[in-house]
Order: structure tokens, then C-alpha cells, then sequence
């Protein structure tokens, strides 16, 4: 039996180095959410197919890994299909949808926001609103793999649900300040508001179609004000109403400037005045705050969300050049879909992966250079290895990870296998050593040696700890 | 749209307070392993078909969650299949194994040891031996769900591989005694070793017939010596040849008395020897350790997995009448089956949520009283709300969690929301406060109340964390 070894394609091992690192990411990110009041919580990696279907629209459905019922799911094929199946073979794509309702129940988590809406509606009456949580798992999505993209990663979201106070929205731009100042990231947190879209569009003359006014608006980055322009126009919006948000769109001025140009160009719009209003609310709060990053409104900042309904918040690196690292905002009816309407909450996620990635290129785990063990015990023997035991103890005692080589092979073996993994301090114990009560001490970067009194062994090392 | 919730039978949902116990397991036990020189690895969720079909016996191939191809997966099903299907409604379950196979090339990992070996082998070039990992991570079992036993479980285990000293099987007792001595829990480690249970089969004249005898044998403290012995008899062990087994099997004193009784029975089985060796260094390496716990040889012990070659561990509470909360062994060929021969490894695997139910009903997590926000800032309106932003910041940077309640509702209900989250200390300011550039901080616990100026603010809290 020589199998060939391999991992389903979008998914990855993670060795100890990228697990060290990944925990230190991870790390940040939850003690920062512990300090401003989020509670973890962890939901099942299976949802039912009722959680999951028609919450991402039809392209998400398609993307949602099911599980295959266990036993005899064969059984639950009615023959009728089974029959259309074979008569119908160009149908096979179609007809896959309607099986896989027949022979799967269950399915991956797409995301953490449905299940967390799930969560809420289950377990209301144990709850105490307004309810912080946070939740760091991984999600799955059968999306083609390419580079940045896997099958398999971890989202870490953090809400506040039954509040509709502007100061959740603040807390979080406060919290990602946080979190990438400790990570030493420079970021730019853009900021809109759905209100403010949905007043353009009206403005616009466009009100009740918001979607195509924002998914066009969107492109604004890659094509350019021109194309924008055409395709609004192309798709009936009046080219004169739209003449008149040029200027407030390619405002490139200071918040303020955007502020004023919308609350002149949204005075006809409730719903975008309204908008306005929590905009500059949210940034008085805000600048009060010593945060270390820039914040910045953002027009043409949609996130293709439809569950948005007030704030609009997503980050950007300025280190490297990547799409959006971080970003949520406002929902106002998150867990009416599961039968519990009018609760609202705010939240943002933030992308453990490419976070990671930006850390990588900024060199921004060059700190973490302790990965393992700290000291390593060369073995000469049964008798010396013996004699090395209580002392590793003692190392433990004070913290210090050690490890004792289990084989006592070749010394040069053992030099290696420390040079490998990095360990920064080799204890040598033989037989005399031993009979001197003492231990030769070296530090591996340096290629220093000294002896030292098995008693002042733990002082000696964590003099370098 | 009232969408019933609920998830799939067999899996849950974690609160904040199950999730801070359970991260005060799991940080326990990755500590001691990280003091011990273990590092983590963690392998996808997802597992290609080929590498777990075939590994844990047909019934475990049936546990086994299969995920349905994405796409056009019926596409792929054979029609001569289909109409055996049609024509053959009362083989479906047989056939659902044949069909099992078409829709689907990938399954949830249902351990941590198989996908650890596939690791090993698909990154042996990296890998510097012996390599000593740790993982903790879910793994998925389509088992039928009942108390104690779950569809989704973590597992945490721990590794070396690349090295068959002894000295390793000794460590790992010692990762077990420093694991239960920090979570405070009394338990009995019990030894065996699989060329001991050979042996004793020899010296029953079935050396060929090893499953048959440690399956009765493992039924001892079930059935008793009386019937274990009729069963033996009745798969055709030889009446008096399984007389001399009874008083060493039997054996109820010291371990010396065992390891004797052994070296007696066994002396015409070489493998039996070797055995009682093994058994014999290791409990010496031990015996000189400081260990809180017991280990004792229960020559009954086979944990039913027939890749174990040497020692066999298994770990029972003292203070609660449970399964097994931790075991393991030494494999000699784990990763043979992925076509690299020849490796030995041991390891044992932790029962977090066995574990968890033991801390549970031992009062184990009665020292977590903390579980969120140390702090609570009452909301007395936008501009009270405004006073409290730099002081929560400077308790943050203190390392205090705290929160701002983001609603300027009525005070019984933010007192209600410190109670319910059980949040030590309310802090009050309000216009009066504020004027006076004082805080009104409460103890929830004793009710006292004292004013306390904002530049004291952080000094006086930090008396009590």
C-alpha cells in the first residue's frame, strides 16, 4: 500500500511556524475583544440545510459544502427522479440541486454571521441584551481555489446585537485601531452609510433601485468615473440627476467637506439626511477617541451586502497593496429571517488569512522568534539522561519549555536537531560533568559555553528568558 | 418567514461561559505540552475519501462524514447504476456505499492520528525527526448520539514520532501528571503493553489468535474472571494452558508483583519478554520522577486498537465514575499505510469534553468567576457617555476589560445587565460626577460605593484584579 498523499484542493496543513504565527494573530484579536466586553462563543462546524439555503443568495447556496446522510441515503431517492435522471442526462447539473436536498440534511458553515443570527434566535431567553460576543472558527466555501483564496479559512467577527446605539459602531473602529496598532499595521478605515446610498439613488431619481445604483458605484476603483457614468446611464438612471452627484462622489476632501457636499445634496432625502446625520455623529464620536489610524468616508463603499442598513465599515492595509482585511456594519433585521424581527446589531470581520498575508510581507512576525522549545538536553546515555530529568523539571517549574533528546544517538545528531528547530540554549550533561555536579551550558546563537552548578542551572537560563 | 432553529442532533452550541471553561482546559493542556517541547500543527477539517476510507475498520468507514461533490455530482452517477437502483430498492443500503463513492471525494476527519500520519508523510522532507507535535482540533463521527457522546468533539493530542526510547513513553506520563495536577483532578494512569497481551496469548498456546484474547480479556471488569474464562474456552483456548494466565492476570498487588508474576509466565515468549522489559524500564524511569498521580499495570488494558505495538496508556478519574478521559500507545507503522515504513511513534489523546464533564462535577472551574468585562461604565447620556470614553481607555490600557453600556436607557436595566454578566464593578458618572471630575464606582459583590477622583480611577480599580 503506497497511497499517495494529498489534501482536497483550497485547503492547507498549517506546520508549527504558521501555527505559532496564526496563534499570535489570533491572540491579538481575542484579547482585544475581551477588553472592550466581547464573550466568545462557538457554534457547530454543521448547520441544518434550513440555516444555511437561500441566506447567501443563489450563488452562495451553490458554494455551501452538504454532508452526505449517513447510512442508507440511497434509499431516499425517489425512483421517479431516479428515472428522470436517466432519461434526462443534459439535466444532470439542474437535477443535482434537487438531489441534494434528497440525500443531505446538513451542511458546512458559510459564515459565522447566519449561525450567529441562529444562535441569537435559539438561545434569546438566556440571553442578556445587549449580547457581545465574539466567534473565531474557520467557514468553508466550495469557491475555485486561487492564490488568497482557499476552501478552508478562518473568519473572527465580533458583534454587539440589540443596541442601536452609534457608540457600538465607534467601540469597533476603536477596536480595530487596537488591533492593527498591535499588530504594527498601518491601515485606513473607510467608513458609509446605506441611508447615504439610498438617498444618492433617490437623488438620482433612482430610489428603488438601490442595487444596481450601488453595485455600479462599486466599480468606481477599477473603471473609473466615466464608465460609472455610462453604466448608470445604461441602465435608465437620468444623465442629468447623476450630473449632480459627480462632485459629491469625487469629493476628495477632508470628512467635513464630504459631509457638508452630502447634506446639501441630500436635502430633499430623509432616509439620506438621516444618513448624513449618523455619518457625522459617528465621526464626532470617533475623533474624541485617540485612535492611531485614519478613518475616511468612503462614497462608493457598498460591500454587495444587502443586510446593511446603517453604517458601511471596511479596512484597508497602507503597507501592502491587497483587497479589504477587515469590514462589516449595521444590520437591522439579521434574525428576522429565523422568526425574531426589530433586533439590530453592528459587527465587523476581520480576515484572518489575509491579515496573516500583510503580516508576512511586512515582516511583521520578525518578533516572534521563539517558536518551540527553549532548552534542549543532549543525551549521552541512560545514566546522564537520568540525571538531566529532575533538572528539565526544575526549568518547567520556572516556565521555560525543554525538552530532553529521547535517543542517545550521535551528539552531532542532536546539534542538529536543535540548530533545526531553533532552540536557542543547549544543556550538556556527561559523565563528568555529572560527577561534578555541573552542566556545560550553550547558548546556540552565540556558540558560547559555560559551566554551571546544577543549582544555579534555572537562574543561569532565565537570565536569556 | 418563522424559520424553526435548531442544529444537527449530536452537535452544540457554546456560550460564553461553557467557552471560557473550555478555554481554561485547552490552555492548560497546550501549555504542558509547549513545556514539554511539543509544537502545534493543524491539518484541514476536510480529508480526501482515500485517506480515511479503510483506517478505522468497516464500522468506523460507516461513521465516517462523507461531504457531496460540489457542481454537477449527479451527473457523475453510472446509469447502469441508476437502474440497479430502480430495480433494486431493497439493496439500497449496500448500495449506498457503491454510490457513496460517486458523489463524493471528500469526508470530515473523524480523528487526529490518521490525518497526523498523512501529515508526516506528505511533509517528510521538512519535517526534522523525532517530531514532536501537538493538536487540538474537532473531529466529526456520525455515531448515534447520546449522552457523553457527541457528532463533534475535540480531541488534543500529543505526538512524538521518529523515536522508540522509552524515555518518551515516560514524558508522556509526565504530560499527563502535570496536565491533571494543574486542573486539579485525582486520577490512576494504567499501563500495559501490547507484546505483553502477545505473550500471555502465546503462553495460552493462541499466540495467533491475539484479537480474540484481549477482546474477552477487555471485558474483565465487566463480566468477571469466571466468564472471561468461558469465553476464552469457547473460541478454542486450551482449558489449562489459560489456568496459568488466571493468577497472574488476577493480580492484585504492588507492580513489582506483576512485573514477576510475568517474567515467570512469560519466559518461554520472547515477545512476552520484551514486553515485561519495556514495561519494566519505564515504570524505573518513572519511579524517579515526581509524580502526583498512580500508575498502575492493568494487564486487561488493550483499547482495542490494533495499531498499538508497545506500551498501552489509559487514564481514569478517582473522582468520578467515567470511561477513559485519556489514552494512547506506541505504533510502530502508522504511517506504513502511506507508504513510509518503519517510523515508531507514541502519543496520547486527551477527552476534552469527558474531561470537561469530570471539572464539571467536581466543582473543577470554581475559581473561573471571572468570565467577561471586569468594568461597567453606566450610560447616562451622550455627553456623561463622553466622560467615561478616556477612562475606559486608560483601564484598557491597564489591561481592565470594560465597557461603555451604549444605550442611555434607564439605570435599573444597565445595573440589571452588570448583574447578569456578572460584571464586578459599575462605574457612575453623571452631570454632578462629571463636574466634580469624579467617579462613583461601585463593588457589586459587597454593594460598597465610593467617589473616587478620574486621575485615581485606574490606581483604585486595580486593587481589586
Amino acid at each position: 500500500m503506497n497511497q499517495k498523499t494529498s489534501i482536497p484542493k483550497g485547503t492547507r496543513d498549517f506546520g508549527p511556524i504558521p501555527m505559532m504565527r496564526r496563534n499570535y494573530l489570533f491572540n491579538t484579536v481575542r484579547s482585544v475583544f475581551q477588553l472592550y466586553g466581547y464573550m466568545p462563543i462557538e457554534t457547530p462546524a454543521m448547520e441544518t440545510l434550513d440555516t444555511l439555503m437561500g441566506k447567501y443568495g443563489e450563488e452562495g447556496d451553490k458554494l455551501i459544502f452538504k454532508i452526505l446522510n449517513s447510512g442508507d441515503f440511497a434509499g431516499g431517492i425517489k425512483s421517479e427522479f431516479l428515472e428522470k435522471l436517466i432519461n434526462e442526462p443534459e439535466n444532470s447539473s439542474q437535477l443535482s440541486k434537487t438531489m441534494a436536498s434528497q440525500v443531505s440534511e446538513k451542511a458546512l458553515r458559510y459564515d459565522l454571521t447566519v449561525p450567529f443570527a441562529r444562535f441569537v434566535v435559539q438561545h434569546r431567553e438566556e440571553i442578556t441584551f445587549p449580547f457581545k460576543r465574539y466567534q473565531i472558527q474557520p467557514v468553508w466555501r466550495a469557491d475555485r481555489p486561487q492564490k488568497n483564496r482557499y476552501r478552508e479559512f478562518y473568519q473572527c467577527d465580533v458583534d454587539v446585537i440589540g443596541s442601536d446605539s452609534l457608540l457600538n459602531e465607534a467601540e469597533l473602529i476603536k477596536i480595530i485601531d487596537e488591533v492593527f496598532t498591535r499588530l504594527g499595521l498601518n491601515i485606513l478605515i473607510k467608513l458609509n452609510n446605506r441611508k447615504v446610498l439610498a438617498g444618492l439613488a433617490e437623488a438620482s431619481g433612482m430610489g428603488n433601485n438601490l442595487t444596481d445604483f450601488t453595485v455600479t458605484l462599486d466599480k468606481l476603483d477599477k473603471i473609473g468615473m466615466e464608465l460609472v457614468q455610462k453604466e448608470w446611464i445604461s441602465k435608465g438612471f437620468s444623465a442629468e440627476s447623476i450630473e449632480l452627484l459627480i462632485p459629491v462622489i469625487g469629493n476628495t476632501g477632508s470628512n467635513s467637506d464630504k459631509i457638508n457636499g452630502l447634506k446639501d445634496i441630500l436635502k430633499n432625502s430623509s432616509v439620506g439626511q438621516k444618513g448624513v446625520e449618523e455619518l457625522e455623529t459617528l465621526l464626532n464620536i470617533i475623533s474624541k477617541f485617540e485612535t492611531n489610524c485614519s478613518v475616511e468616508i468612503d462614497l462608493t463603499l457598498a460591500r454587495g451586502l444587502n443586510y446593511y442598513t446603517g453604517a458601511i465599515i471596511e479596512v484597508k492595509s497602507q503597507d501592502v497593496q491587497m483587497g479589504s482585511i477587515c469590514g462589516g456594519g449595521r444590520y437591522d433585521d439579521l434574525t428576522g429571517i429565523f422568526g425574531m424581527p426589530g433586533v439590530s446589531g453592528v459587527g465587523v470581520s476581520f480576515g484572518a488569512d489575509r491579515i496573516y498575508d500583510v503580516l508576512e510581507q511586512t515582516n511583521g512576525f520578525a518578533t516572534l522568534t521563539q517558536t518551540g522549545t527553549q532548552v534542549l538536553f543532549i543525551n549521552f546515555g541512560p545514566e546522564d539522561a537520568a540525571a538531566c530529568q529532575p533538572l528539565a523539571n526544575q526549568l518547567r517549574s520556572a516556565g521555560i519549555s525543554c525538552e530532553l533528546y529521547p535517543d542517545g544517538t550521535k551528539i552531532k545528531k542532536q546539534m542538529q536537531y536543535a540548530d533545526q528547530n531553533k532552540i536557542p540554549v543547549v544543556v550538556m550533561i556527561g559523565e563528568t560533568e555529572r560527577n561534578a555536579s555541573q552542566a556545560a551550558v550553550k547558548y546556540m546563537s552565540s556558540g558560547e559555553q559555560v559551566n554551571i552548578a546544577f543549582s544555579e542551572l534555572t537562574n543561569e537560563i532565565r537570565k536569556i528568558f
